[in-house]
């Protein structure tokens, strides 16, 4: 009983403390831990087989668009930064340096990548010889470090896991379609399998990737109503290819240089599905993504039959790929039931002796908390179906929800009541960046995209003619 | 024509230039490339496919064995290492450390792991309470970092890939089942995945992992007679508990330490592959985790139908599951033998009009070069058993060359004329430590493992009562 009365612990309410909810879901449910060294996250692996699932999902798709993954060196030599003057201005101050190494100082000091176009610009410019080499797209899957003061576990953290892809071009236009290829991809994939609804688009100026000439965005609203950067897509250009030297022979044998792109997503994710789905009894795991989709709680587990049934449950759902377990513990039914709603797997099954009697099984919902009782006949499929609906009613509720959380404001003051209000908020824009800087100063919201095809008369700053329509949020 | 002539480039010869024809294979295959940093390595596409299928082999196994993945920070607190006496001996010389961080210099060093143990001590110490969270198993698939003088692609460089499994028990007897049961997993992994046979056994106190108890290996013979170290499992008692406070309370509610394990295998693997199977012409990959398993050569390809029957071939292959790729290129076919041949493809399969006509396809075996008449009807299953087989044959022919290999040596002598012969050396042992300091010294051999179940007269040193049976050997 120890256990059970430890187990019970509250998590912080959600409509009232939403950060403290977030670090009790974080930390109950075993998805993370804090690591020894300020600022960095141990992830458990309740919450790294949520990454596994997303890596499979994720690979799956970049390889079916030609990407090959690598593997680049950890540590950049320093000068590598200054290459890319924008590069090293948005970097350097977040960047941890190896100074010593196998007991003596080392002539130039190293950094742990934040990011690695600079050395794999340097290694595609040595292997990019002739247009028959281009397009070439790598991916890596890796760590990487920026020292952030500010730190919570899976929304900034001073290391953390993402993958980058690096793809050099041998036009312009080759280059914007990868870019914009593989924002789709990633919004394809960000609402089909993370049941995560977002919007995509262009950052201005202020908001683009330190050397980038363009910066495309998904943005997730979470239950706070603030944004989330779910993922980037980057059109470089011919910066980095002229830092770095990525030349090639044309048709004609001439010389050109690249254009690259670079994309990446991270375990930020992780963050986005929590704060999309979660609610006031913890984790609600999109069954494409949850580690366990499917829990068995038997009732009056010592009648005879029950257990036995309950195993032969498991052995069918399990046949089917389905990701279940049978909770087999000592603990009453009531407690399991808390437990793996907090830990927020998709589908509940409660099997009792009246329920095999009767061959019926009682399914419990948990993004709807509804009860549906259905046969055990063919559960197997049934329980495919119940996931496949959960997964898209999971995207649906939280479309709806955005949906009516995007307002529209002619004014500073407008946009400010909208924020404070948790709503995403639809503003012209003149285009000029001071204009960005004082709605930051003002309401603390930052322009997160700039909305695709929809224009306001003006900007709601500075009165002048609009050119654009922003979304403002404040964000994560 | 000026790439043809590029890529026929020679490639030194085994048998008189082994080091040198180990990294031509290496760099012009495509497998690696050299980092920007001293010492450090980029894993290409080519290798980094590899890695990934050894990834999901490896890892399955894992999780058969009830073992779960994480994610510890990279950064260790340079203290942690102190913890454990023989540890921080063993690794201090080697570690990379990170003084600076977000512009400042911190307050304590930190180190890039060059294993995990003390964080992952750490950790445990905090999540174990009780028996029953016993045993806890936990593996990252992470970079490490090791700042070594003399780096050679995959077989030793400063930063490698590898996993590390982390385990504890509550007692000595089910920790050393685990590790001696990993160890067990190990060698039929690289047996039946990578063709490569490997001794098993102990380590002598010289050579264990700095703080274990005991440390058991796989040893592999390559190609020059060398023996590579392919992978480790650690038995660690309670030395690590004690020192990072792993505490459980027991059935009758009484604390006491776990026992602990870890063991790991690496990028160091691919080493393996290559140095146990290459030949004169360049790789030869084991098809389980060959990045392509068959390539299939048109034949007089702008002859009507052949480019069709190629691409209805491969089609019907990739529906079998067979990585396969069809080389369309505008190469003759000599070159692309050549160049296949090269990169280790296991089967090249020859399609031109007259086998089209006689409804056959000409297959070319990697390993043995032997060319096979098949017919094209059932192709799936034909190549499918032909994989199998060479998967099978390459296995026994690299444990046929091991075992006509080992000699038996009774003196220092005979240990060096052994070695230098290319092989490895049985000969006994009286189990002091400077007996081995001797042999390595004479010989540059070092002792790889202790034969288990044989045993030897006199010591080859000292010529005191044998306790033990070695092999010795140059190593990697």
């Amino acid at each position: 009983m120890a256990k059970e009365t430890q187990f019970v612990e509250q998590i912080a309410d959600i409509n009232t403390n939403f950060p403290q909810w977030y670090t009790d879901v974080v930390l109950k449910t075993k998805l993370v831990d804090y690591g020894p060294v300020k600022g960095t996250m141990v992830i458990r692996p309740y919450g790294y087989a949520i990454w596994e699932n997303i890596q499979s999902e994720l690979d799956g798709r970049f390889k079916k668009r030609g990407v090959e993954n690598a593997y680049f060196p950890l540590l950049i030599p320093m000068s590598f930064f200054t290459k890319e003057a924008e590069h090293v201005e948005g970097f350097a101050p977040e960047v941890a340096v190896v100074t010593h190494a196998g007991g003596e100082e080392l002539s130039e000091p190293l950094a742990i990548r934040p990011t690695s176009e600079t050395i794999i610009g340097t290694m595609m410019a040595k292997w990019v010889q002739s247009y028959k080499e281009l397009p070439m797209k790598v991916n890596q899957w890796c760590n990487v470090m920026r020292w952030e003061k500010t730190t919570r576990p899976f929304l900034r953290t001073s290391e953390f896991l993402w993958q980058e892809g690096h793809t050099a071009h041998y036009s312009a236009e080759d280059a914007q379609e990868e870019t914009l290829g593989m924002l789709e991809t990633y919004k394809e994939f960000v609402e089909s399998c993370l049941a995560i609804p977002v919007i995509t688009g262009r950052k201005t100026d202020k908001e683009k990737f330190a050397g980038a000439v363009a910066t495309y965005t998904m943005e997730a609203m979470m239950k706070d109503g603030k944004s989330l950067q779910s993922g980037t897509s980057h059109y470089m250009g011919q910066n980095f290819a002229t830092a770095f030297d990525i030349k090639f022979q044309n048709k004609d044998g001439v010389l050109e240089t690249a254009y690259t792109t670079s994309w990446g997503v991270s375990t930020r994710l992780i963050g986005a599905i929590i704060m999309t789905h979660g609610d006031e009894r913890g984790l609600v795991l999109p069954p494409v993504v949850a580690p366990t989709q499917v829990v068995i709680v038997p009732i009056a587990a010592r009648k005879p039959g029950v257990v036995e049934a309950c195993e032969a449950l498991k052995a069918n759902l399990e046949g089917a790929g389905i990701r279940v377990i049978l909770d087999n513990s000592d603990n009453s039914p009531g407690w399991k039931f808390n437990e793996w709603e907090m830990k927020g797997v998709p589908l509940r099954i409660e099997l009792g002796p009246r329920d095999i009697e009767a061959g019926k099984m009682l399914c419990a919902r948990r993004d709807t908390c509804e009860k549906l009782e259905k046969p055990l006949d063919g559960a197997a499929d049934t329980v495919k179906e119940l996931l496949a609906t959960i997964q898209k009613d999971m995207l649906e509720a939280a479309r709806a929800r955005r949906e009516s959380r995007i307002v529209y404001a002619d004014d500073i003051q407008g946009i400010l009541a909208g924020v404070d209000g948790g709503n995403f908020v639809k503003a012209g824009w003149c285009g000029c960046r001071d204009c960005e800087d004082k709605v930051k100063e003002e309401t603390g919201a930052t322009s997160r995209v700039i909305v695709e095809g929809e224009r306001a008369e003006k900007c709601a700053v500075c009165g002048k003619k609009a050119e654009k329509m922003l979304i403002y949020a404040r964000a994560y």
